[in-house]
């Protein structure tokens, strides 16, 4: 079937202009300044921007967490997802100490073919290293799909890796062609500030920011940074909270280092005083890194602006207010760590970024979707608008003013972390693949439809990239 | 008349992919993953890629310099340009103190027309600032198309301003909408250090290089930087060189302001020491601010990739060795400061950064063409390849290995700064707005058949881009 | 004829112990656990600190400004600093464009002697550079005894050099063994935005401070230590007030250089919200560089513990509110410069750094003494309590707590910058080469007991300090 | 018993100048322009520079080691140290896990009386932390006179402590008053690199070196300085080698931590080059953290003159050649680790900073002796020349010149590090307490007349400062 989207103005990392798109076979075939194919479905675009549909690098979906699991799987999450305009997820599948990484991969595709509306990738997380773990890695690269590695230098204990895992690693990936991702806090100096706060009495959700402090943030950060120098590997650094972080990976960055970071809406709107709120509201705001002072917030938009971060993830991880977060009512710790944002993720950077001047419009659709499709080696599949991609692609109306609510978003958790915040601009329709996910502001797909990404390798190189061109024009 | 390229790989500064390019009317109308089009003449692009035409914001062509003027002029200067992939030049008019902005651009204008076959602007340096001056600069922007200005830190009792001058110059762009452009040396310092060298008998080319240290660059880097963040204005400098201006930058980018920074091919390349090449060999490569120590060519490279810096110049100005260079024999101050490089920039970048895997292909085409053109107002119109651009585009073969002399070279020029390096790559085809300029590497336009190009505002809002792309959809 | 100091706690930059003192000969004879000298007058200084006196290396006595002259003399101003626990000052002497060096100095000697009731030096300001300047040069360090010359980088159209100005004096310093002194502010910025204000009808005391940002005190201090850094030469910066300065300092020191920085306590108490009291009570806080927005206070007191920046000065320049500060009611461009600071600045230094516990006490007598006894060429004679150095000392009770108040000071300036700042610890008797000039909180001394002080040039090598050694044991 | 030295240049961190000095009862008790005492011995001085004493803070005596001991022991180490002109150490206890600190002091007791011939303290290094060792911890600092613990951050799976433990300490370091001091670099980096050389057959010396970059130095250091903030504690990082690390440590105190860091004059004369002699010659300088790149010995002297570091250790850990180097001759990681410096320290921080014009005199005597002593606790007692303190003082011929040979050194070790390199200036004689233990440059004392010294609380206030004053006028 064919299908032209009409008079849009199409917007990519680099470009903006107005044209027709003709859709064939789930891909875009041509782009010009007028398409007249009658057989082909016509989509009206006038007034809208059309921009590649967004890619949310992290995601948790149907997530285990202490004791308790995310209020949104697959089918849920990732209708949200498409709901607020993003084509693509990749979500963080957890590995089991003891256990193949292959089987973690099992578990994870379990959870998600016949659930997901959109497709997607998953990056798999390690928190042991040995000789059988390592010997899985490049299979897990060249037949899997799967390039990304999270490790995570927090939660003691639990997933906490050392540091000679974390090296491990990345001297792995660099040889195999893997990106690793690091959840980058000092678990150790947490450990014992949260055991001493508990032991004082301080059980209150304020307490999980005041004992996770943006300094052990930044030294994590710098080390995950410096072992990546060290090892000639590469990095990227999930939710960049604060200027400590901001700072190292600028460092790393500016002597030639293949450092990356991504932050999250949540970081740029929300602060600290957010987990101050009465009657446990606060608790609604738990999640780790904790938000910051306000002033970190300008420090991230300095940062994406002059290209010291790369990339908007949501951390989506949904817990309900009731029945879920409120396990840790009498003890902060044990409220279960996240926050629902995979819907507010798009429509948030625009309204803040775009709208308010802070980025271009092409920075826009730079860290909310083509960065992450090139880093995590989906591109040129995704990530962008131009014959031979996936028809992933969004009808934003960029003048609509809407506030966000529990009671209208979409996502299966019964609070917004952002409610009564107004933004500018809405996602009209979203083509997965070419196919309608959402029309007119309305689901129309269903589950399963999505599917899930083989990832390519790291960096591809210039002959690789020849190749994979070639594949393209072919397929 | 109705031209497609078929078969080629099209890169921009974001996307990769393999398609056909219509073009029609000067413009590119349509890109399509196949284009019959029965009456239009086919340019096979199979096994190149097609990139846009290069735009080099950094000539100074038929430019007076102490007492000689440049060997290129509009035609000789551009014709090079075009063999080298370049399609856009924005070049530097002088203006005289005491005179109107208007009369300087009156004689650039006379400069080009006629002579130029490739498009191009003009930016404007100014030297003195008095009631006058500063009544002309928004007519300058709104009706001449003028927008960037540029000011000499250096060159005392010459072109040099002072600090209270590039202050109100900085005041006046952020008012009017224009860029402020700095040569950032510090003039007294290196007046003080030339007048001592010469003092002391020291006039080989080799002082030019040693009185001009980059602690100079550096600190009028940082000056210009800091009086920028003051003003709140915008500033691009040009030919950066060293890890002490560098700093500067990227200092102040991280701290959210709008400071840009252009290096040049020679400083990636060459190093200080062919300045002290035997029999005055060295006066080849005598230009300001000078070739540095080799290790500030990775500095560079790392600011390029990390986006420290954004694009690349050539600071085309070039002077014959005999009987121009050499008029410096006994005095290298007298030796006219400039070099033939807007040939080779657009190939030496492509061979040096992306075939040795420096960087990206994409951020190739951004620092050689997209950034320039989004910088001095020209995108989308120059910069990219996309429905309702110029058809200014370069075929260029990756796989051909060349050697750079001036016995191949066509600039008017009788020695190459790039004597007998070798480059993978080359311009093979090369149009500007559909027309052929370069055919099969060879000449085929005519002089004149370039156009000068007005410049947009700096920093052209939201409501203004969408106006900006309503009048290209009906162009 | 001998006076013992009893059972005193003596302190310098270095030790701390109770032990007695015999002065003889204006010198320091002998330090013992106990000295009976039968014939000698004894004092008691139980339960006193025994300190070197104060060396305020920045005072303006007498000196002209803007058609105006400061409150204070050489007589008064001595006497207060001798109250306040000051036994030395070094003054700066202003020279005329177009007249020579040494009648500059005639001039200051004039003021001086016969009023002046503790030892005194002077530093040189230059303006300009011509060959008669260069020439005087190395006689006003070898047989004047000036060693420290003044450059001034704003005050444009007035004091104000330029760069080649100021690098030319860094190269004489470093070749006849001087130290150059700037006062960093981008005079040329300034001088717009104070027009512009003006202009504007910005005519109040708070736009003294808003017309001098930190900024441009940052940009200048950074240049002149990068200047310092090419000539490898020495440089103080006088006054230092912020963040953007204090850095510049601190990177220059990290690389080796030899840059010195002195802040002053009206920095380290005050604030920029000062200058906007009422009924142009702000004109009272009105000199340069302004005051600052607070935070910077603490700045201050961070490099001055972690040794960036190394003295305190006064810049005592006083100006009476009725009838000169006021000269400025209408116009903040018109009021003199300056404030009484001479008479405070060891007290408050020792109330607010050592006894909050900011800085250890031998920091403290480190930085209001030694160090500008060592920097300026006068130790060991100035700056320390030991054998065979003029007995300059102060008796300080550490206990007492008083009030400051223009109605007790001994300034002859008719209000106090420092009204009601409660300080610990006061100069109970203060001895000038072994004389009396307080006693028990008396003026005892009489004009012209000080001395005029020959300052030794700086950077004295090992072998001329074990030259001077000897001569210190055999005068 | 009386002595008097007479006519001798005393130096101190701060002062110079000439005078006698009177010892009665172990102290100094007058400092005067001449002194004559009938029944005192004399000592004639003249020519020599008479400073205090050397502090090292930093020997391993006795100390066991992979298998083997140190060759010097307490008598023989301190035999040399008093050589060499230093007074007094302070050796690095080691405890065991799951034995009590106190044990361990009593073992490090039984090994240093009886054989010790100059006063000494302890630190204690810790690397486990459980309740029992935290309730010890009190009582050490306030019983035992042990104020500084010692935490590795690297010998990974022996002495390495995990960032919680080093939190722990640094918290109960601030509480009682106690000093934290760190080994720093990553261990579990190392442990890779190490592991993964072995087994690519890499056993030759030079990969010590290789397999411990500076990258793990760098990086270990900014951790420990950035717990050392969030604790607000108090931090001594020993063995300082590399511009990584000094960045940390410099940055950690212009935002006015308490940080402080040691070098080693083995790492202001020797590079990694050494490393590499051949016949295993190059395990004679195996130690840890190990010798770095030539550059860095600038970096390292330019941070001791800008006071980024304060004092100077020896590492004094000494293993014979032949028979215990040579453990390693086939696997560097069996090399013992350390080398002989703790009598040629002070002689090279003279010759190769105040000879060669690098530091001031005033500097040397602060960095070999004062600050050790107040950082230590051990101030006044030590580590000047005043009334009130210890005679513990080293009289020094400024203008001899020596070749450093293991023909002529007096530690218990087979070769020296410092082979064949020339120093100006020698140790004539040294007291402690005011007895000879070197006399004309020959040792005259005997094993045991050196005491154990408790050492003060860190950071002693200034109410505990006057007691302490007290305490001294009156023992």
């Amino acid at each position: 079937m064919k299908r032209v989207i009409k008079n849009g103005t199409i917007v990519t990392a680099s470009d903006k202009y107005v044209a027709d798109i003709l859709i064939e076979d789930e891909k875009i075939k041509s782009i010009s300044d007028q398409i007249d194919e009658p057989e082909a479905e016509i989509v009206d675009a006038s007034g809208y921007y059309v921009m590649p549909g967004g890619i949310d690098p992290h995601t948790h979906m149907d997530m285990p967490f202490g004791g308790t699991v995310t209020a949104d799987n697959f089918e849920t999450g990732t209708i949200a997802a498409a709901y607020g305009g993003t084509t693509t997820i990749i979500d963080f599948c957890l590995s089991d100490k003891g256990k193949s990484l292959k089987s973690a991969l099992e578990k994870w595709h379990s959870k998600s073919q016949d659930k997901a509306v959109i497709d997607y990738g998953f990056h798999l997380q390690i928190s042991e290293i040995n000789e059988d773990v390592l010997n899985e890695i490049p299979e897990t690269i060249e037949q899997e799909g799967v390039t990304s590695f999270k490790v995570f230098m927090a939660y003691k204990g639990v997933f906490q890796a050392d540091d000679e895992v974390l090296f491990k690693i990345l001297v792995a990936a660099k040889e195999h062609g893997g990106l690793v991702m690091v959840h980058a806090e000092n678990g150790d100096v947490i450990n014992y500030l949260t055991t001493k706060a508990l032991a004082e009495g301080k059980t209150d959700p304020i307490y999980h920011a005041l004992t996770r402090p943006p300094e052990a943030e930044g030294e994590a950060t710098g080390r995950a940074a410096k072992l990546t120098a060290l090892a000639d590997s590469q990095l990227y650094v999930v939710h960049v909270t604060c200027e400590e972080a901001v700072e190292q990976i600028a460092e790393a960055r500016s002597k030639g280092f293949r450092v990356y970071g991504e932050t999250c809406p949540q970081y740029l709107v929300l602060d600290q005083s957010y987990l101050e709120k009465a009657n446990f509201e606060g608790g609604k705001y738990v999640w780790s890194p904790p938000l910051r002072e306000k002033y970190n917030q300008e420090v991230l938009w300095n940062a994406l602006k002059s290209g010291q971060l790369q990339a908007i993830g949501s951390d989506q991880c949904s817990f309900n207010f009731n029945g879920q977060k409120d396990l840790g009512r009498d003890d902060f710790t044990k409220i279960p760590n996240g926050g629902p944002f995979v819907e507010d993720r798009f429509s948030l950077m625009y309204s803040e970024g775009v709208h308010k001047g802070r980025i271009s419009i092409h920075e826009f659709v730079d860290m909310v979707s083509t960065q992450a499709a090139k880093l995590f080696g989906l591109f040129p599949r995704k990530g962008t608008i131009a014959p031979g991609s996936d028809a992933d692609m969004v009808l934003f109306d960029p003048a609509v003013e809407r506030t966000i609510s529990a009671k209208t978003h979409h996502m299966n958790v019964d609070y917004s972390a952002l409610e009564g915040i107004k933004v500018i601009g809405e996602p009209v329709s979203v083509f997965s693949r070419g196919k309608y996910v959402i029309k007119d502001r309305q689901f129309v797909g269903r589950p399963g439809m999505g599917s899930y990404l083989k990832c390519n390798k790291f960096g591809l190189k210039a002959k690789d990239e020849a190749k994979a061109t070639t594949l393209i024009k072919n397929s």
